[in-house]
């Protein structure tokens, strides 16, 4: 067990060194798609240029015809862990915050793997980040919301890996550092978004986070911004 | 297309934002998998926190029976990117290096996802890094050797999606940066490594990478460096 002392600031969630995030945690979101577990944590990684904050915009690329909505929470890491267990893993937790893992669903299917398909520009919205000593993040209730109606709802004591589980499991392999962030997996009820939608990642304890949705175009494609 | 000014130096490989990586990329080695192509690159990302220099060592964890080496060429991003093709793809590019892709294979088998078992750290040697305009990529040898034998021999004219391919690819998800790291397949002949090895990845016209293997040990695990 590794934990060093020095503890991150909060807005490190903005620009995390690595996003690192979880397929099929949630039992009833699993059976939705129609896949099982694999026995073990399911790791992808979502690019970091692709945070976006509370507020800023969604934006649809045009090579997709179904971009989804995926509520979960985040972990913010604050100490830089390596094969951490238990509560030496949670001690080094800075904070938590609300996550939306965008996704373009038929990109995803094509490619066969999740990352390229979760990593477009504007396609990880991250915050509020609150405190880890503010919140018991045993059983919080993760919602999402598209134009005011609840599409998501589950709890985080379904997943069926704990925050101290995934923890142990991915710095098994690699370390943690502060600000990286890792996403807990999605409850049920995953659904298309479209332009003009508004979207609310919706955490008891921890906040919202509320992203408009719009499509691409020549004036508000990211591209035009570079 | 966006290309901004700013060049990056070539140091920024040691660390890069993102390394984004390609399966498949090569007939012979998909065929020596067992796997077809998916009719598009097919991208999974690799921890930055995974990156090591010439010279320093690949750990084996103890959690893996089988890691193995993948020479690769890698590309160096020197200019911000979004939606860029052919020659402006390619005025983006500040140089090209060697890199190891190393994985451990039962692991990745075992996820059905590559990023983990190809995530530990130390598993992306990366080095030396060569100004994009002293080398023409079109057709490399690319070559591992394991103890001075040569396992895995190929030619990046053999390359299933071109560098230009691959960032216009890539840049129509995702903004690359300076420093971001693509990594650009590998040919047939991965296999395994063991403790004592000395691995190396030698690419005509950029130079070789050369790093020792050694099994996680107390004293050696990452973990106790932290």
């Amino acid at each position: 067990m590794s934990v060093e002392p020095e503890a991150t600031t909060m807005s490190a969630a903005q620009r995390p060194g690595k996003i690192v995030a979880i397929g099929l945690n949630y039992a009833a979101h699993a059976a939705q798609v129609g896949r099982t577990t694999a026995g073990r944590p399911q790791i992808f990684f979502k690019a970091p240029s692709s945070v976006i904050g509370p507020g800023e915009v969604i934006v649809l690329p045009p090579e997709s015809a179904r971009v989804e909505h995926e509520a979960e929470l985040g972990i913010v890491i604050g100490r830089r862990m390596r094969r951490v267990t238990g509560a030496d893993a949670l001690a080094g937790v800075a904070g938590y915050c609300c996550a939306n893992d965008v996704s373009a669903r038929d990109i995803q299917h094509a490619e066969g793997l999740p990352d390229y398909a979760k990593s477009f520009d504007t396609f990880c919205p991250l915050g509020p980040v609150v405190p880890a000593s503010s919140v018991d993040v045993a059983d919080l209730v993760v919602e999402c919301l598209v134009n005011g109606e609840i599409r998501q709802r589950g709890r985080t004591s379904d997943m069926l890996y704990s925050v101290s589980d995934l923890l142990a499991y991915i710095t098994t392999a690699m370390t943690l550092e502060p600000g990286d962030v890792v996403l807990t997996g999605t409850p049920a009820g995953t659904g298309p978004l479209a332009a003009g939608d508004t979207v609310t990642v919706r955490i008891g304890g921890v906040g919202s986070l509320t992203n408009p949705v719009v499509a691409a175009t020549e004036a508000s494609r990211p591209s035009s911004a570079c």
